[in-house]
């Protein structure tokens, strides 16, 4: 299955997980529906200029933030880092994380959300 | 955890599912030790001009290319298609994939199989 970046299904979030700003997201694929693995989220995410969303942790499964363009600073489960495109961040197993866009274009990151096996 | 593109494992793959020229993959992620979900495979993907990877099926699982960069054509499970940086594939279910770089600059693709639960 193709999907082009212009049928993706968009979402605006507010202040998401207490962040700054409104984090627009693209949803590739619908999990349940489309994808049939134990994925909860396959997403592209764009951040503004300072927009960030907020700490919080992954519980029994993980997320991988891969930076496809712009820059940023992650809080990597209590310890801050800058980012840049080509980087990626990996986050599970009750760990947590937060990302804020610091740089002046706009930070896209892929994210894909998958559960653990239970 | 952070992995920034400079220290990402290496992998060069010749004539990969008897395709041209050759793939070199950057392995973000390490399934098994890192990912603790059922991802066999999290990493980007570089095909210069010309460079393919041949036809092949996902069975019990699911792949997902995201084309971060450059155009190329898709063997979507028997129909071929134009891709270009955006756009999305997600092959599993039995189904196949190849994919060929058809324009002038590398062809960037982030690619995650993801394993159906058991």
């Amino acid at each position: 299955m193709i999907r082009k970046q212009s049928d993706y299904r968009i979402d605006e979030r507010p202040e998401m997980r207490s962040g700054n700003g409104t984090v627009r997201i693209e949803h590739l694929f619908e999990p349940g529906t489309e994808l049939k693995a134990p994925t909860r989220l396959c997403a592209k995410l764009y951040l503004e200029p300072g927009v960030s969303i907020g700490f919080h942790r992954h519980e029994n499964e993980e997320e991988i933030f891969v930076i496809v363009k712009g820059q940023g600073e992650i809080d990597d489960n209590g310890t801050s880092r800058q980012v840049a495109a080509g980087d990626s961040v990996l986050t599970g197993n009750g760990a947590g994380h937060a990302v804020k866009n610091t740089g002046s274009e706009t930070l896209e990151i892929l994210a894909v959300i998958s559960k653990y096996a239970e």
